[in-house]
């Protein structure tokens, strides 16, 4: 088998580097990249996700992967030689099912839906991109269909971001939220008055709050020998090895929460690809559990530490030395209550943690609507602000700060959403367990330090790798599944203190 | 033939995509990517490398050019057709004899070498590039040895940059300028006293530096909504469609020439590419027509034209209005001495037009002594600084500024340096011709309009991209075989003008 193994590591390699090499291409395609090389990299990101797709699903790795199953029965489950050809053999049989031709043509369609998403968002017209979402839509619901599914559609779709979770589930989850964080919500609008976050309506200079973001994700654990920041529109984190990971962020004067949460919530994400064993490189191992346990850890670093008296408490006079002017009235206190104020809004990303998860019901159940052709493509503007209505009880002025503000289903992401939800689960559930095992946690956050909590994370999470699926590795880390209670505790403790509910 | 034609040009744009792939990952190494990603970026180039070279030199590609060529008797030379089966014939011939295994190595000998070539640079330190170009070296005799040559062996390796040139007569030509340039420079030393160019003793803002570069390529012609300029260690220029296409300059503080003629000459090289005909797109068609064609451009707008006195009666007070401080007494005439200033030098990339080829003519002798096994990579630093001292009376005090100085040999880009001279001779050749045909030129770049040169260009080399060799290339443009005279004709006469000899 010793040799069987070696092949097929050296074949998953190459497959690995050229994956590498799309996400390269990704990330220049969203921050440095010309607009007129828009559509050369469409057509090179088609041919590699193509040639990609050929070689690893080639008999070749099939037959390797059938004769050295054969004799890995007496692999440890948890060992990496086992988890590499479990996930490997999970992902064959499922990518098998994908004609490379699909394959092409969904890559170019999304590499083209991007830029059509670009135009159209800019200048505020969901007309621009809908022929392309419908393309879009239409290879989606065909590579679901080729995929399979038992009970719905959106079953096959999710497996890309949560192997193994159902629908089903996701909807339990969801219900059991939306019970609490609409009347919670509706109780907080009632009482805006009490909390002021006026210091924020001030011009905060673009290069100190980005040397601030940067002086912060470096401390939280970010490394930046292994990694670097950029602009983009649209943040995001994507990273060709454990040792180089790139994260962007958008920064604007007159928004001071923007740049700094999205430094924390990006750095979140790399902090967890860092920390993936490096024998993981190059291996299918190399990456989260799950995209909903990678949002646990942005979430985490983003909300419940970044977001935190304790985070603060340390952080304030470090800020202050950076606008002394815009900050000098302001204690910890009110800088704490003025950063969790709670208002719904129009964008998702800019969401704080009680309505943040009411912009996911909403993408799940159009999601949902699209795939099983209970709506149009182009009655989604209508849907999206009729739902925003009955949800947070405004409405978007325009496409731009309505339908066409996420980037997911431009890049064919149909499914991703939920993630972000069950991410906010999860970071909370991964956070009471990590203070069960190390209690002086906030204290040490308090002072400046994060590397203890880093360090469990590590431990317990981001060194795994991909071995596990989102469910296993819950129920290794925690004792048991996933669940909401202890999210849904925490939101409510906090507002009700902050807000005095 | 149509049918088979097509299924061709498809195979090409695929293997077209993954080289602008790798030409991606190599523009993102040398500009943002953290240090710590190197190792698996050369893992990524080497098997991007290795499966593109495989398309390639695939039987199923060998198979079509042959059933294609049998009936491709009666198209016509010049068109699209005929010569993306004769380029595609030569490639595929020469790169046929490496094998898959070869490539990979000096793909992996190179990235490897590139880090290895950076930390030495840094720390001035030969011995630690020193066995990666043992391996460079030792893999670039196999490779010339796999592609086969009648007399020398820098043939083998000249042809990958100059097309159907051979060593002898670049040799011949190289002897021909050394008999006028020398005896030039030393007439030139004798009188150094003559000429002031003090006022670039001065420290020149770098964000200031920056915008008057980019404000002055963007004149030329070099459109930035297909193409951009970032910063890098070494300055260069790649692209990855006629739409996208990428520049790089370094900015120093106090060496106001370094960072203006680095953007320059990329914008040259820039300014082909985006120039050739936009159906090459995705084929071997799309590039210059040798490394010395292309470096013909780079030096004509770099040195004809940018260090000409009508350039700077157009720019200097363009200029001033950026650095009014440092520039308030100079004028025209001592602003175009100073910035032609003639000095031997220890940098290549930094030297004048009388020195520069002697730089080209130390690297090229000291390439062939190599690779005919006439001396030791440990013994370079010293034949380097020998060789130094013969040509231009000065010895350089460490590695960095000596034998460390350039990126080629890291890159495996042995045989490429002649590439400079051709090109300076080319530049002088192409630019007398432009004059023949549009006597207005100088008139009109006096008065900033460099759009009537950038045509002339455009039309009779840019947009035939490939298609020609160099030799047939410049005998259809100047209607004679390239030759040093009217470089140095050139030379001779800028250089006594200025210094009065």
């Amino acid at each position: 088998m010793n040799e069987k193994f070696k092949e097929l590591k050296v074949l998953l390699g190459e497959i690995s580097d050229l994956h590498a090499a799309a996400a390269v291409l990704g990330w220049d395609q969203q921050t440095y990249m010309p607009l007129g090389g828009a559509e050369s990299r469409a057509m090179q990101l088609t041919t590699l996700a193509k040639k990609t797709h050929e070689l690893f699903i080639s008999d070749k790795i099939g037959q390797l992967l059938t004769d050295i199953e054969a004799k890995a029965g007496d692999l440890d489950y948890d060992s990496f030689e086992a988890s590499l050809i479990r996930v490997t053999r999970r992902n064959y049989d499922r990518l098998k099912r994908l004609s490379p031709k699909l394959v092409a043509a969904l890559a170019k369609a999304t590499s083209l839906g991007d830029i059509a998403w670009r135009k159209a968002r800019e200048k505020s017209d969901f007309s621009i991109f809908q022929p392309d979402l419908e393309k879009i839509l239409d290879l989606t619901i065909q590579k679901a269909e080729a995929l399979g599914y038992k009970e719905r559609i959106y079953d096959a779709l999710l497996y890309d971001f949560e192997p193994e979770m159902k629908t089903a589930q996701v909807e339990k989850l969801f219900n059991e939220m939306k019970v609490e964080l609409i009347p919670l919500v509706k109780a907080i609008s009632e009482r805006q008055g009490v909390l002021d976050d006026s210091i924020f309506n001030q011009d905060f200079d673009i290069d100190k709050q980005w040397a601030f973001g940067i002086e912060v994700i470096k401390r939280l654990g970010f490394d930046f020998k292994h990694g670097r920041q950029d602009c983009s529109t649209h943040p995001f984190t994507t990273s060709f090895s454990t040792n180089d990971v790139r994260l962007t962020t958008r920064v604007y004067k007159d928004q001071f929460k923007v740049a700094l949460s999205g430094s924390i919530h990006e750095a979140g994400h790399g902090m967890y690809e860092q920390g993936i064993d490096q024998a993981f490189n190059r291996t299918i191992l190399r990456g989260g559990a799950s995209t909903g346990v990678h949002e646990s850890q942005s979430r985490l670093w983003e909300n419940v530490v970044g977001r935190s008296m304790e985070f603060w408490t340390f952080w304030l006079p470090h800020l202050k030395k950076y606008f002394p002017n815009q900050l000098k009235d302001v204690d910890v206190e009110s800088f704490y209550r003025a950063i969790n104020k709670v208002s719904p809004s129009l964008i998702r990303v800019d969401a704080d943690e009680a309505t943040y998860n009411l912009h996911i019901f909403l993408r799940f159940e159009i999601e949902n609507l699209m795939l099983e052709h209970k709506i149009k493509v182009k009655e989604l503007p209508e849907l999206w602000n009729l739902k925003m209505k009955e949800y947070f009880g405004i409405c978007p002025t325009n496409d731009a700060e309505g339908v066409l503000q996420d980037i997911h289903w431009s890049m064919g992401g149909i499914g991703y959403f939920p993630t972000y939800s069950l991410g906010n689960l999860l970071s909370v559930l991964f956070y009471n367990r990590a203070l069960k095992d190390v209690p002086e946690i906030p204290g040490q956050i308090k002072e400046g330090n994060f590397i203890p909590l880093l360090n469990w994370m590590r431990e317990k999470i981001y060194n795994e790798g991909a071995k596990y699926t989102p469910d296993e590795l819950v129920k290794r880390v925690t004792g048991e599944p996933i669940c909401t209670k202890p999210f849904l505790t925490y939101v409510q403790k906090k507002y009700t203190d902050i807000y005095g509910l």
